[in-house]
């Protein structure tokens, strides 16, 4: 059975993994016959933010344990321990939590740095001609790591830093809606924009993960 | 469109909501092309636990503030604004924290009580003859609601407890697979296992969870 491996970093869209992306994700993985594990950094989140209100709070939760309410402890692990031989497939869930946690988007805009860890197993999938699977905004994180690999991404709407992104990382940004993937067949990468449209609903989330899964699927078969 | 409300208590198994369980649910409301609103109380949860490792924290969470990590703010309400006029049928999601939470099963066995407007609502949608879904350990929920109704519910594995909830509160207890839901007709309760059996995955969890709500709609249109 083909393996995915699944980074979070959090529990909750706006200081962590955006939820439903990850649940669903996880879902649309077993729905396709495939299994998954969970990892996540044994570290602090950026900040915490009251999911209500969107105001910061003076807490600290650390990214492992938050992401073990959605994936359930017997199915996470530490990011560290991440082998990517174990794996056939990378899928790495949105938030805008992730973009402050596992690359920094959100804080410094195309300035961008992205995780170290994380960075390299994004190599190693992508090196491996393994597929690579980002919803939401994660995938900016596809293209701060792979630039001028020709990357083409979608972010949903037609992104305003399009041309930018094209002269400085030589990355591709395509339009499409929230529950149509896009593929780089070259890249054997995937990228699916789910909550990047202001309008999505938890359907066009679970059926975009769940398209997005078989385009991996469809990838690591070829 | 036919509406449907959820009830949440927070966001983690342990603690609150049985995450998985939530966002497949929502998201089984609208592949069946029904629509959904989320409730919580607006309280602190009974504890909070360390989802890694079992850890009791000494920390305070709200209910409300933390679903809002699951459901999004747009679209969820303090629980005393669930007017029942509104919906077309009640679902509710498990998780040890329900448990606690919502009603005190985890504390106090079938001694338990079960929250005075939690208790309200779920019988003012028995009464108005609404379906009520519940999954996991919610359906001892409604065992401790709605006494001596013949109610007839499944907790997954055959309960060691099935005599006694017979006897001291008229409820059938029925085993059922994960992921088979069983419809008590009279009642218009329908009810599946989940995670009330150990090696259940998310798999069982989301399909049980769409058979689940394809039940409350069929009972909606008789």
């Amino acid at each position: 059975m083909k393996r995915i491996a699944v980074i979070m970093c959090g529990c909750g869209s706006r200081d962590g993994s955006e939820i439903q992306e990850s649940v669903t994700a996880m879902y649309a993985v077993m729905r396709h016959g495939l299994s998954y594990e969970v990892f996540a950094p044994n570290d602090d989140q950026y900040q915490v933010t009251n999911h209500l209100t969107g105001e910061v709070l003076p807490e600290k939760r650390n990214m492992l344990i938050e992401a073990a309410r959605a994936a359930r402890a017997e199915k996470i692990h530490s990011l560290d321990k991440l082998n990517v031989k174990d794996f056939d497939g990378l899928l790495l869930p949105g938030g805008f939590g992730a973009a402050m946690n596992l690359f920094t988007f959100a804080i410094d805009g195309l300035d961008m740095s992205v995780r170290a860890d994380v960075a390299k197993i994004i190599h190693e999938f992508h090196d491996a001609r393994k597929p690579i699977g980002a919803m939401c905004i994660a995938p900016m994180m596809l293209a701060g790591t792979l630039q001028h690999c020709d990357l083409k991404i979608t972010l949903g709407p037609e992104s305003p830093m399009k041309d930018e992104l094209r002269q400085k990382m030589g990355v591709y940004s395509v339009e499409s809606p929230a529950d149509q993937p896009i593929t780089d067949e070259r890249n054997r990468v995937v990228t699916v924009p789910c909550y990047m449209w202001d309008k999505a609903t938890i359907l066009n989330v679970g059926d975009g993960a769940y398209r997005l899964v078989g385009e991996m699927k469809r990838l690591m078969e070829n």
